[in-house]
């Protein structure tokens, strides 16, 4: 069977396919790897026991549980908890939002195939954009989403040497251009992979600079405040109707669900909507059914700030010292965790590629990402591409500290053959 | 803001999207207009039942509910769930299937994305080839879903005047052609909008016809057996590796959850798979989960034959006697009602088109879904494409009877007028 132009780039290798598949697989394998590697949230019991409380107060409530299951929602997503979002952000924020600056997606990863898509790409028949990556690395998911060809530029980024084998990527605005050829500007915030958090003052300067060329500035938001709220740092949340914020109901506790929401101007939410009629229908209607009275009542911020945010923060706090310990006399440096569920590790000058380093841990039973799948846009030579790795702390401590010893040992064996 | 090509197609009026704006804001509105025009199944109280008890019983098992909502499936699909699938099609209907034979999406509408993109649109950048529909009118929701223009070419159907004011479409052999510009061949069994259900005779044809130009035959089996089985005919399902079956739990009862599967050869499943990673890093896991055990048991068979279909055959056959009545004396035609959740109503020679019909109903609180949005593909003038509309019968018998009743008398006033 012959398969199109489209279809043939699913056909190889895909970084985000193979890692949703390491994932999934690791989850059901016997015996089970050290799963470094996804982005599957901690089960974080409190927050858990919130959902499964919501479930049960979904089935008491007659006829509520085969309304959720039974009917589809319009394509912009559950009504109700649009409007609890709005009420959400506007006391949370001041932000003057209302429903029509709410959207549903199935996924944060739908969202983001929608809007890079809308503003980027071909332009009557002739011109091409591209979506911004000011500061790459940036988010493996965001590789092949563009229906077009050279889709991304990523701009290198500046690198703070920090003490305690720490450092911190910024943003290079002496190199960064944005132009007639820029779709939009996008980063993550706290960035996936890295655990950074693009400062107010980045994120200022990048507002200006997309508003001045008039495009949207898109902010990653799924680890983000007011939830989850996996940010380490206090940062100023912005909105206006030149900024699209995207968030999740991922990360909180609820992959299993797919819940994207996207908050732009009411046309890109109309159009989003129209997206998702023509793609899928309908967002699904069990993620907003089981968040929907923790976000009516504010309890999602506060169950973010108080629990979501000091679990994750004491596990990366850990996961640095215990990584830090193993790798004693041995060169790396992290990446300083300022959210995210992540750790970024550099091995600069490391003899192997972190592709063959990824293989190798594999072989011992940890699953990590090798760090070059991370630079979608950035096509220029450059070793540091090639010399980190991505690993996740959010399993369970002494899975993370057996696997992160496993690293620090096929490190050391590297270095010490060379 | 400066949108692409691709996005400014959203930005006009969508066929799907209006319909799906109505069906949700129908389930909202006070008060709530007669909603004959969504795709949303009924409440059928046994399988609601059944859904219910699935989910206690996944509560009482410790920790699989917060496994469900908690962890993302691969991009594939949850494991036990194509696992049990196999089964089932192996011991129903013999089919050599294995796990590398299934994909999960979200959703049917979802499923069709993925494939007409993959054997339709731009071939080495030069070619072009379409999806054929042999037999118009088609499901609405295939309207936009490809990404180049002119994506798909339809076929007009012969039309058999049957007694009763019934009527069936056939599909024309004589005038169809399959050639180099054919991507694949797909049609509804049951047909959305019609109720017809293409013959076995012209299915076999249909497959020689792909088979012979190396082109897959897709079959959307949304309504299809062995579940949900809406379904009023004796037919033989059939799958090889040169078809491609697509199935949803959609109309067995769970829209909201967004769960639809492929049935294709192993190298086609791989491509969907890595387009679910791409677009939305994995299907949702809890329908899946509601699903599991009825599948497993074989129960989903049993309750969707001796449950489901005698539920919507009943209602279609009441549904059908109403309108009847109702339209004594006036010229119509039904087409003959063999399967999915419509009644298609065809007014020979009506003074205005149905778009207009639309309209009005709309005024009188009915809402109903014009006929010309079914024809994909299939541009020739042809007056027949104005003079019909779905209604769906699957809402409560009192509304349905009562909507029934004002499309006639607005039929009559328009007749009276005329």
């Amino acid at each position: 069977m012959e398969h199109s132009d489209f279809g043939k780039r699913f056909a190889g290798r895909i970084g985000i396919g193979e890692l949703m598949d390491d994932l999934g697989n690791a989850l059901v394998a016997d015996p089970a790897p050290l799963m470094l590697g996804g982005g599957n949230p901690s089960h974080v019991p409190p927050v858990q026991a919130r959902f499964r409380k919501r479930m049960e107060a979904i089935l008491a409530q007659p006829g509520e549980f085969e309304r959720v299951i039974g009917n589809y929602d319009t394509p912009q997503g559950a009504k109700l908890f649009i409007e609890s979002l709005v009420e959400l952000f506007r006391s949370e924020f001041g932000w003057k939002v209302g429903p029509e600056n709410f959207a549903l997606t199935n996924g944060s990863q739908n969202s983001f195939f929608y809007l890079f898509n809308l503003f980027a790409g071909r332009f009557e028949e002739t011109r091409r954009k591209q979506i911004l990556l000011p500061l790459a690395p940036e988010y493996i998911g965001y590789s092949e989403v563009g229906l077009e060809k050279d889709f991304f530029r990523a701009n290198r980024p500046e690198i703070a040497r920090l003490e305690d084998n720490l450092f911190k990527y910024q943003v290079d605005f002496d190199s960064l251009r944005i132009n007639e050829e820029t779709g939009a500007v996008c980063f993550s915030r706290p960035t996936n992979p890295t655990g950074n958090v693009v400062t107010d003052e980045e994120v200022s300067r990048l507002r200006e600079l997309a508003n001045r060329q008039g495009v949207p500035l898109i902010i990653d938001n799924a680890y983000g405040t007011p939830f989850p709220n996996i940010i380490y740092e206090e940062v100023q949340p912005i909105w206006d109707e030149d900024v699209i914020v995207c968030m999740s109901l991922s990360k909180l506790g609820l992959p299993g669900l797919r819940t994207g929401i996207v908050i732009a101007r009411e046309e890109t939410i109309r159009i989003v909507s129209r997206m998702t009629s023509v793609f899928s229908l309908a967002p699904g209607g069990m993620g907003p059914a089981l968040a929907l009275d923790m976000v009516k009542t504010g309890e999602i911020t506060r169950i973010s700030r108080e629990v979501v945010r000091p679990f994750y923060e004491n596990k990366a706090q850990r996961a640095v010292a215990w990584f830090k310990r193993e790798m004693e006399g041995l060169p790396f440096a992290i990446h300083k965790p300022e959210g995210a569920l992540f750790l970024w590790l550099w091995f600069e000058g490391l003899p192997i590629s972190t592709q063959e380093l990824y293989e190798r841990l594999k072989q011992k039973g940890v699953l990590v990402v090798s760090g070059h799948y991370f630079f979608p846009g950035l096509e220029e030579d450059w070793p540091h591409k090639d010399e980190c790795i991505r690993v996740t702390y959010a399993q369970d401590d002494e899975l993370v500290e057996k696997g992160l010893s496993l690293i620090a040992s096929e490190i050391r064996e590297i270095y010490s053959n060379s």
